[in-house]
């Protein structure tokens, strides 16, 4: 069973807060363009003064500005400014300029201090029997109560199990989107259809003749068919990650690279149309879950608070980076965030391992 | 004194071509789809056989298809085909079909073949001084005879000797072209403009208050002047990788990315267009150079032929891959080309190295 | 159900062997020095012709030199050398000078060759389905009729799960000798003493009072006791990979290193003499598996063979490598022997999908 | 100009040391056995309670036990306890015991401490421009007044220019002492008998013809000679790491391991009596620089300790770890004291680095 920690919220009745003055807020100077001194958002909440009352910006992210619209607060990205948008000026965090950041919501007990420890990032060596079984239970408790996103590099696609866990897992509504890139979506289908992994067996791991025709061959007969969709249908495709999205109708982000081939038709060629595209996902997200994709997982990691308002209550968001690099592991979880964890693994070995941990297989 | 290796063409008078049929090309049937059994293209130079003569594709790149149009073959991205563009189809190699790729044009002498030998890959333990010798004959020799095109990872700009060499570069006539993204152009300007890289003082290291401002102050500045070039001369920029660019009128593209912050105005939101302007820098180089960057420096190396045509001369392209991930490394030479070299170090000791190598510290 | 590739013995009656020479052996000059122009060997089947008769080395190893006593071939190391032992001289390898070193005595039928392959060496992006499920098979058939070396290093210890796994693969006749260094012992004992993984709770992870004393403490106590043994049985120790072999009965050989605190008891210190305990315990396996251990790895596939003779009929040895690092384990499979698997993944994940597979948990 | 920081050493006529009892010695019950609640050293300067005298253990190192003999304290490994040996017993920090830990002696000004900063760990994206400048100080400085331990894996033999400039930095007087393992040794000596490494040519990197009998054949002249001093004058051997050593007599280590081959006549084969050779190096070092070996440089950082008494005044230990793996270099400087330095880069580049900002080259 998974208890969600309870979110102490800022006494602003304290005696700190007292004599706090109200935020101040400039209009955007142009279009794009942020104030001076402007504040900047973190993952965690925070709370500007307006008329008297603490407010808080309910759908945050980080590296955005703080704009006031209507009653309401939104963290928005410089790009969304437009010319005279209200927006929050300050860089102190304790109340000094009216702006409360709230490290400590969800603060744990503190382990004893010592002066001497051995270990202070995840790394190969590091255990994850509890890490595991921890997951386990928050996946069980979100599939119920909350929304699992999942961001996925290629690799994810490369190998058999991996790719029929996962479409077990969406098949069972472990899966509330999907985040990802051109590759992981044509990989996955080259392995749907020509039943192979960059032109190797997808099974055997022999090469196949011609096989390096196989990833282009897939998108060409996509493109001919105009969408995945049609393309699953037209083609009678049955297995896969981006299959089992398309018939349970788990909604589905492929954002744009340079080192695209192709790209697939529902691939977004803008990447700030993507990264919107992807924060609409983010939003509804309670638990992120980011697999083999440096890339993916860091732009998905700048969209997630650690924190999430659902039905007025403010809960904690969890963040999982699962790499075989330590390097993009630590990069992730180099948050400030308490509920950011690292895996460091193989994603397949992760994927297969959260099947049968949930009973899927 | 550097040599550039002499081309030899096929001999195409010689027996295994002479009942050769013409090349095949058949009308792409919808836009951005090419027919079935379309060939695709490598990294080598390819021949086809139209009207009993044998037509080189002259500027090629790696998975394009090759269409013809007014006497002249083009290796045409799947996303630029119109419907009705004649798209060559066949997928054998060696003449059977009309088709020659010829992968020997630049050929060594083979080291003597051994039933065991010890290292496959470039790692960490492969040595490095014969390597260095020849990059610095061989960008000597370009920068007289050939163009360079460097590829620069976020890296490239947190040190402050290798920023300073890498302009010295610039400023000398060793840097033809640049590719990158927003986070490099980003974290080179906030160096110049405010000392820091990530916050960091470029030279001491030390945190900086509110250093975590600074990105994104540098972003929103530039935004205010509309421009990077109006941005240097407005705020007295002097230093720097884009500096020196804009300073010494050396182009650079920057495509864009989702984990993006901004992102700056001259960064192609479109990845596509921007592969398109990468390209536009690739096919002018005859030597590519990429540091810290895989996701750049495959999508380079995906548009970079092992050859280019010179005044009706075949010449060969170097590609050099630079990162401290063997993983990255490798995955880049692994393209089949002699040319492909990589080499494992920390790209600020490489920069660094590379003036010295060549005089310019 | 697992079939092991039949031995295709070379054909010493075809023609190419007809005008072989017997091969040469020249005594020792002193000890430790093997004559001039010495004959090395590999991992592959290597006979030598005396007297007119194809002898093999049955009980090989790399790197080492062959000499003849009482009618018998020996792979015998460098250092064991003593004056006046007779020495094969000759470095070819095709019968010119009484030496065959036959390659492909297991070769399995050629994937089709193709001018274009992506992919060289194991890495994070292999798939491994297929290796996992054909692994099962391998441990299956061992378990009856083969015999299993284990090579583990510290990062094994260090994980709940992990250790249970790893006891339960020797409770169930898994393990037929197990290889590891002083680290490896002591992390798992005290896992098994004080419940701290480097004074961490190997379950919760949370660090604990004063847990950097834990491996030291651990060791001093063995120390007290005496032996490992002594220790399990007095402190009542009763999990984890040590004191499952010892219950069991299954050998295990430590040798030292110059990072060992301690050591334990049982550690070699001399790390020549290590290398004898653990050939002695090579010499029996026909299945080897190292897990996330360079330095071990390396030293156990220097001295294993591709075979093995089992009752006069020769067989294949299979040998694993896992680690976390492409670079470890390409270097261990970079053997020449189609017998040497790589595995790139977290050990911990490994060894809880082996148990997992097989069933045992 | 370099200047050391000074040594702030504890004001023991302060109040908090008041009421301090005397630091506890019990007999050891055992040879090789500590008494249980045995104190263990870290790498800080440590003082103890002796007659109402606070007594420093002057030549510490981690991870052993505190003896006393004769009115002065040792820093005794576990393995060096002989039954009766006085050992102190205590496990707090700050004076309760008569045991005081000094964590600060040379502390810096902290940096202003802030909520939310990016980086914690060395990567390839730390900046190294200042870190060079201040090692180039240092090793001037050293060179004059102190004593440079140099930790060397095989990858340093590996390079044409990486072992010239080391030679160049031992005749210059850079190099008090090295600390290496066999292979070192063997594929340096490789490089100056036969021009090759692991077989490739040193310099052009090519294969040569049985170039894998290379490093077995010079260990076997080393052999046939008796010792590598005498292996040097013989053949005449004129360049690199270890001939500098000789020629110049500087004082090696070399101490085996389970992988070596051969080993070469020098190598300690009892890798604990190994130990206690290269502690006798370490005793003297007031900088100690590893590169690229991970066994080597935890090893020989477990027993360097942070501080140095010389002529009766404290001075810090420097100590760098340089590899290409971020996880070797921070599992080095985790180590509690400010003066580890972790270098992310190719070991022949920093050498090459070095050799030309000291101006040998």
């Amino acid at each position: 069973m998974f208890t969600l920690k309870k979110y102490v919220a800022p006494d602003f009745s304290s005696e700190r807060f007292t004599n706090c003055p109200d935020a101040l807020f400039v209009p955007a100077p142009a279009d794009f363009v942020a104030p001076d001194n402007y504040h900047a958002t973190t993952v965690f909440p925070e709370y500007f003064l307006i008329g008297g009352k603490w407010l808080l910006v309910e759908d945050s992210r980080m590296d955005s500005v703080v704009t006031y619209r209507d009653g309401k607060l939104y963290a928005t990205e410089f790009r969304h400014l437009r010319k005279g948008d209200l927006v929050c000026v300050g860089r102190t965090e304790e109340g000094q300029e009216g702006i409360f950041v709230h490290t400590d919501g969800f603060t744990e007990e503190k382990e004893e201090s010592q002066a001497f420890a051995f270990r202070q990032n995840r790394s190969r060596e590091t255990s994850m029997s509890r890490e595991y079984d921890e997951l386990y239970d928050l996946l069980r408790h979100e599939k119920e109560h909350g929304n699992i996103c999942w961001v996925l590099g290629p690799a994810c696609a490369f190998d058999y199990d991996a790719r029929r866990t996962f479409a077990r897992l969406v098949e069972e509504g472990y899966v509330s989107s999907l985040l990802a890139g051109n590759a992981l979506a044509t990989h996955d289908l080259e392995a749907a259809y020509l039943k192979t992994a960059l032109g190797q067996d997808i099974y055997t791991r022999h090469n196949v003749f011609n096989g390096h025709y196989h990833h282009l061959d897939t998108i060409n007969t996509v493109r001919k068919y105009g969408s995945i969709p049609s393309f699953i249908e037209n083609e009678h495709i049955n297995d896969g990650i981006i299959c089992s999205c398309v018939k349970n109708k788990v909604p589905f982000v492929l954002v744009g690279s340079i080192r695209d081939d192709g790209p697939l038709p529902e691939v977004y060629p803008n990447v700030y149309a993507g990264q919107d595209a992807m924060r609409d996902c983010v939003r509804k997200a309670t638990t992120v879950i980011c697999m083999a994709t440096t890339l993916h997982s860091i732009a998905t990691g700048n969209m997630t608070p650690s924190f999430r308002v659902i039905d007025g209550t403010v809960r904690q968001v969890y963040f999982y980076a699962v790499d075989i690099s330590e390097f993009a592991v630590n990069k992730l979880t180099d948050r400030g965030s308490l509920t950011s964890r690292g895996i460091v693994t193989n994603v397949q070995d992760f994927v297969f391992n959260v099947g049968r941990g949930l009973g899927l297989l």
